[in-house]
């Protein structure tokens, strides 16, 4: 068994879990090895923890899970099948006594759920969540090489949209300009609906973009990431066009001096409140703590949201191989908003940092 | 109340439901005009027999709801807020007796079920989805006018692709070239992941764009649409490059053939299986059965896979203001495959057809 499958069965064995139902896309994925969007199909993965993992996919998506590497077995179904049904056999064959199960709560349907409580009598539903977030929540090196070739590509990403900003052109049209080249490099998704926000609208944390025209002396924002390997990366940059007033300055300024202190807070052991905090006062103490909004980051992996939450309640320590983006921001209505996110991994040495464009004041002409 | 709830609202007190939890974005948006993604957040419509509804959204999605066009109470919270605890308020005050719930069983999760369980001991937990998919079936005039604007930036969405086709070009360089231009057009959002398949991989109903480039003899298969005011629009089409062979015509003819025949199929009252097999018997005819593997189509509005599903085993008649594709193909191993599909509701006369881009044999040169 591969070492993210040993680790989770070891769980089992201590929760005394009869068996678990991996039904996430995603956590099917880091267990597995095989990533697919089944839609209203089955996909689960059926865990013990003394027996052998299987899978059970749609017939169709077989071959596809043979490729991704999967050597246990595969209980695969057609249209006609069900498949809850082949499920219970499986699990039946075993001849293990059926008391405690476990799934992924926030994510079974109670429909399924209901599905799976008339083929097993358990005692007691378990969440297997927890313990997947933190396993994943720990990178491995094969990881964290994803997460930087992903990075590279949204360094690129950002390099293409302040090469594209021009008097007049709107969000879109520089939102179409990366996404364009993203496609000719052979990016098939972005991790999420690429930002780009200019004026006033970068002000809004959570902007939509859409025909607002650049401006000399707008800030343009730009938020985006890229999916390499399953894994997502995550960037944001903010320029000004043309002319800045010192205002904008000042701000852009104050958010450069939180982000560096953040990234230099980042040690192994150290609270992980206190990367939020180290960002945070550098921000209050120029005046606009009220304009820092949100927390400083956020664990980032095969989902841009995942553990550690970066926030300024997280007592948890950092550790090594952990993987999150720092992005502390200040947004000043009618004003503007100014944010700088970099992806960055805890090493023995501080944070290493994924995402390279450069951070310094760009104004652009 | 608006027509929708309205109905809703009957089935309630048919039903004798003494109220329903509506979460899933699409229904909400359907009940109430408002679209959201939550997120993890809890965003919810609660629906009564006979007392007026009230929507649950975070406090920073109210102004958004208002605007919406949501004139009844909202229940917002804030992050430090337990929104559960809140709509229980919301339904103790009313003072009615709690016995039958309806809750989307294939949306909610056991988490959110465990929650709702732990404050209102019901009865009986009961399936809101099906009504609403019903409800949902039948389109107002106004749901097929944004239909249709939909599937003219569909249909030129397509014409962008055919002219950007040329020697060497790859699949994933011509959806660059359609999105492009649709962000140009300020399309935020395209229905699915846009797909131009080339050459053999034209035979996979479900293949994955990439680097293939175009060459001479090809088929190239757009399949695409494009999201307008919450509603989706899809359109196939398959062209040549530079020059057919006798086969490929005779594939080409016989899918066009089968696909106006299942068009000529629908009028009110007939039986959707007969609209299918319209299309498969002349597929069959051509010695092409085993090649046309899935459904003729599906129901098309908020979500682009919706009722009613256009299978041979379908025993509903059509309605008036039905919508849905017809989409027959024929896939070919190593030849290659055509599919050709329009967007059409359902008239007095029969079929309004909504996608207008030509579907005689194009050979791009």
């Amino acid at each position: 068994m591969n070492k993210r499958l040993h680790l989770f069965s070891e769980w089992l064995q201590e929760q005394h879990i009869s068996f678990a139902l991996i039904t996430s896309s995603p956590n099917v994925f880091y267990l597995s090895g095989f990533y697919c969007d089944p839609h209203e199909r089955l996909l689960a993965l059926l865990v013990f923890p003394h027996e052998e993992p299987a899978l059970i996919c749609p017939q169709m998506e077989t071959a596809r899970a043979r490729q991704a590497g999967w050597s246990y077995e595969i209980i695969d179904y057609g249209d006609t099948d069900n498949p809850w049904q082949l499920l219970e056999r499986h699990v039946r064959a075993k001849n293990i006594k059926i008391e405690r199960i476990a799934v992924e709560k926030s994510h079974l349907s109670l429909e399924r759920y209901e599905q799976l409580q008339a083929y097993f009598q358990a005692h007691a539903w378990l969440n297997a969540e927890e313990k997947l977030r933190q396993l994943r929540m720990i990178k491995e090196e094969k990881e964290i090489a994803i997460l930087r070739q992903a990075a590279e590509l949204a360094d690129y990403a950002v390099e293409i949209g302040v090469n594209a900003i021009a008097e007049g052109k709107t969000e879109l049209d520089i939102i179409a300009a990366i996404e364009y080249e993203m496609k000719k490099k052979g990016v098939r998704e972005m991790s999420f609906a690429t930002m780009v926000l200019v004026g006033e609208n970068t002000a809004n944390p959570h902007g939509v973009p859409g025909l607002t025209p650049i401006r000399k002396g707008d800030f343009v924002l730009f938020d985006l990431g890229v999916i390499v390997d399953g894994y997502c990366s995550d960037i944001t940059r903010t320029v000004i066009f043309k002319s800045a007033t010192e205002e904008q300055k000042w701000i852009y300024d104050t958010v450069l001096r939180a982000q560096l202190a953040a990234i230099d807070a980042c040690k192994p052991g150290v609270e992980i409140g206190s990367v939020d905090r180290a960002a945070r006062s550098i921000i209050e103490q120029a005046g606009y703590g009220p304009y820092f909004t949100h927390r400083v980051g956020h664990g980032l992996g095969i989902e841009l949201h995942e553990y550690p939450s970066m926030n300024a309640a997280n007592e948890m320590p950092l550790e090594l191989g952990m993987t999150f983006t720092i992005e502390p921001g200040i947004y000043v209505p009618s004003v503007g908003g100014v944010r700088i996110e970099d992806d960055v991994f805890i090493t023995d040495n501080g944070a290493g940092i994924l995402t390279k464009y450069p951070k310094e004041l760009m104004i652009v002409s």
